[in-house]
């Protein structure tokens, strides 16, 4: 039975393991965990966050904040071999749990020296330069940035746990603001071993983190003005959410990153066999199995012209052909299970619905070779590429998460602007050209419908970060159907989560406050 | 029967005056006009907005919008005396219609100098400088904000006829956004005139301004993705539009402004008879009586310190009797109706509401004595001044939105905080000292739980725009009650109807873009 961090200590759920959710190991289907929240006492840790937690944080400066962060990813770094080891187990590669861990350390690093950078040795900002606002001299306007009092509540995918919550901690400790974590059921082991590697190292100021393992479902009645819900998951749990009647009386700030059907366009003037067309394989090949698909941001539709579309076709399958998939523990293994037999069926579910309107051009839906496990016990999955008629709806609405990307051809360029949208929106997509009249054009139309685009040319592909990894400096989240949130974006998603109030004031009063 | 403005052209409802909703003369009761959407063709005005208006906005660059707004300033300047003579029906004497109109224009001049110091002459807006994200040099991230290709609509409440309009029409017309503007029924009339003399100015380009007087309630299934509502009103329809399903399952953007139970403090350190404390009283009486109190930003909650209440209640209400109240087109009138007959009736349940956890100061909820008007048939109302309990619950729930304040004395500063906190969020408040200290830490409390502080002390208290005026260089909008809003605050309003997208790209590409 997975315990919960709450009041700076561990508790148990009064649950039994036949009232408690059971968490299967992706590989081999053996019991992980028990996970439940009954009995514990989520009123009790709010509390404690906002009036514990909270004050602790308000009072230091954000330059004090960040060595709070360089504490914690020190933490994490120090025991990260226990995270990836944790990691095979929910079906990640060495290279998969890296992602999700180093990852998650880069974010508080950058967001440490961020803060010293950009932000003052202050526990508040103050926006200037002030504005005359009135006739004379001594009536001036500027805007105070001020840690609100209330937590974040973190209500977490399963796909990254040890980034997302760090990543949110990283914003949440700099606003000033405690954190609640809540993870996804599949691994909600991963991200309780993250607060305990945490709450051992003896570097959290009491209140500051807490994790509540389960449903938080009855703890939405208790969050106020001043708390934040920062959601991450599927677009149908955050319609749920967002109409929640305590959270809608309170106008409690919620900010959803929900998936999106994401895509890639190959422009007009990449011919195959070129470097950059390899580099486009790649980068479809990457999405497909970094983290066996399971992105948010990854790469569901790739857009091609309509001449190059049997290039594209077998320059995908021919990469995927060489992919090994089996037990992330093994040496060879490039791409292990999904996270669970439910997630396998759903994605098989999805896949099916956007073959109906083409053809699987690689992968069997049912059947795959593993290397070093049972293919039927683990959640192991066949690299699945699809052929579909661009004008179909079901590779525009439906997203199977999992290792899945389908092949559209466009006929002109406004055809692949229009195709892009049928997405509603969208986190990231990539746009893959030389041609910069062609892309500045394209991408005007692109950009409203996307948290971020990745434009890959020549001069640059050999030094990408890749389609699908969010970075701080970075917007992440995206409009529509990606939830319309965001994160990151440097100081933005600090600043996001603390509250900006006019002030109206005297010259002296505003240099007292500087 | 009131036209809407729909697709370039006046549009008459199939309503009749019996199923139609009849708007009075605030001061006479009178029959105005009626209003009805029955039978107008909503969807092909959104139609028209999105594929007339939003691509010829979206064409011009920042500098070129800004045109436009000095375009329309001066349009509503040459016939301001056609608003201000209607304004009168609303129960507006000439200051608050002033204050209404001129503020209007005012907002537009502001927003179109704004743009262009602040703002390129670009249709998009590159935030930099660009930050390189990989190892290399041609790697880099920007943020690009470019208009959203969608309306604003625009769901106003009936205290701000033409400046509402106006303000919200200067932001989403930089944003590159067409305009829907849904006019409150109870001043509609006043709505509907500004945008007569807009059309008939002929500045408009094609679909950028259209109103629908009446109710839009089944046009919000018809706004989707690159939409965003703009609601300011009550509270319980802000929860109704926030919870729309079509809203929530296309992640439209909704901007809410509320009202609020604002509040003003008198510091410790200020005495009475002290100039300072007469500013204070005067920022009171102020906010009691323009537009009979019918401002979102209005106080409604007086805080002092114990051992002032008696010398402040005895100032407010001698203020008070010398406020004239009647026929707002009378020359000596300081305060008309308020807006309706309905309005009168909820302003005297929320006094009686209030007044039982205290006494009435000044004023008689139930009779006024009146210049060159009949009481009863106008909607007048005596100012009222209510004495209560601070730790009483209803004064700081119950907004009356009328002439109405509530004075309560507070013990110590940290009651005084918590009491600003328990009206749960606000547009405004004010802070009236001279002691920097306390001001500084007081503010650190207060900031949290508002959009905008207004500080008053003895150097800039002849220069105060006063505390009701929201500003466009400054947010508009608070959290929580107040409906976790913002509008204006500079650039920052502009932008935020805009979508913000991270751009990953190479040097060749920026400079293209640039």
């Amino acid at each position: 039975m997975l315990k919960s961090y709450l009041q700076d200590t561990w508790a148990t759920p009064t649950a039994t393991p036949d009232s408690a959710a059971a968490v299967r190991d992706a590989v081999t289907g053996e019991t992980v965990c028990h996970v439940s929240s009954e009995g514990l006492d989520i009123a009790g840790a709010f509390e404690h966050a906002r009036r514990t937690g909270g004050p602790t944080l308000r009072a230091l400066t954000f330059h004090q904040r960040a060595s709070l962060l360089d504490e914690i990813a020190a933490a994490v770094r120090a025991r990260r071999e226990e995270l990836y080891a944790l990691s095979t187990r929910a079906g990640a590669t060495l290279t998969d749990a890296r992602y999700d861990v180093d990852g998650g350390i880069r974010v508080l690093r950058d967001y440490a020296d961020r803060a010293r950078a950009e932000l003052p040795d202050a526990p508040y900002l103050v926006e200037g330069p002030a504005e005359r606002l009135g006739r004379g001299e001594d009536f001036l306007g500027v805007h105070l940035v001020t840690p609100s009092p209330g937590l974040v509540l973190q209500v977490n995918a399963f796909n990254f746990p040890v980034w997302a919550p760090l990543e949110k901690l990283a914003q949440a400790v700099l606003a000033g603001m405690p954190s609640v974590v809540k993870p996804a059921t599949p691994t909600a082991y991963l991200t309780e071993h993250l607060v305990r590697i945490l709450s051992e190292a003896g570097i959290l100021p009491l209140g500051t983190l807490q994790i509540v393992v389960g449903s938080v479902r009855p703890a939405l009645d208790l969050l106020y003005e001043q708390d934040v819900l920062s959601f991450t998951g599927s677009a149908a749990t955050a319609a749920a959410l967002r109409t929640h009647p305590n959270l809608v009386a309170r106008s409690v700030r919620f900010n959803a990153e929900a998936d999106s059907v994401n895509a890639i366009v190959l422009a007009p003037d990449v011919p195959p066999g070129s470097g950059l067309f390899t580099a486009f394989v790649r980068e479809v090949v990457t999405e497909m199995t970094v983290k066996a698909g399971q992105k948010c941001t990854a790469i569901r539709r790739v857009f091609v012209p309509r001449v190059q579309e049997s290039a594209a076709l077998d320059a995908i399958a021919s990469e995927l052909a060489g992919v090994t998939i089996g037990n992330p523990a093994s040496r060879d293994v490039r791409m292990g299970p999904v996270v669970s037999l439910e997630q396998r069926h759903d994605v098989r579910r999805s896949v099916r619905a956007i073959a109906e309107s083409g053809r699987l051009v690689h992968g069997d839906p049912d059947k795959v070779r593993v290397v070093d496990a049972d293919p039927e016990r683990g959640a192991f999955l066949d690299t699945l590429l699809v052929s579909a008629d661009p004008d179909a709806s079901a590779p525009h609405e439906v997203e199977p998460f999992g290792p899945v990307a389908t092949v559209m051809a466009y006929r002109d360029t406004v055809h692949a602007t229009d195709l892009m949208a049928r997405g509603r929106g969208s986190l990231a997509a990539s746009v893959v050209s030389d041609d910069l009249t062609w892309t500045t054009r394209f991408l005007q139309g692109a950009a409203p419908w996307h948290g971020r685009l990745h434009l890959l040319d020549s001069t640059n592909m050999g030094q990408t970060t890749g389609h699908g990894s969010p970075l701080p400096a970075l917007r992440h989240g995206g409009p529509g159907r990606a939830g319309g949130g965001s994160e990151m974006a440097g100081v933005h998603g600090i600043v996001d989560l603390m509250q900006r109030t006019a002030l109206q004031a005297s010259p002296r009063l505003l240099d007292s406050i500087r």
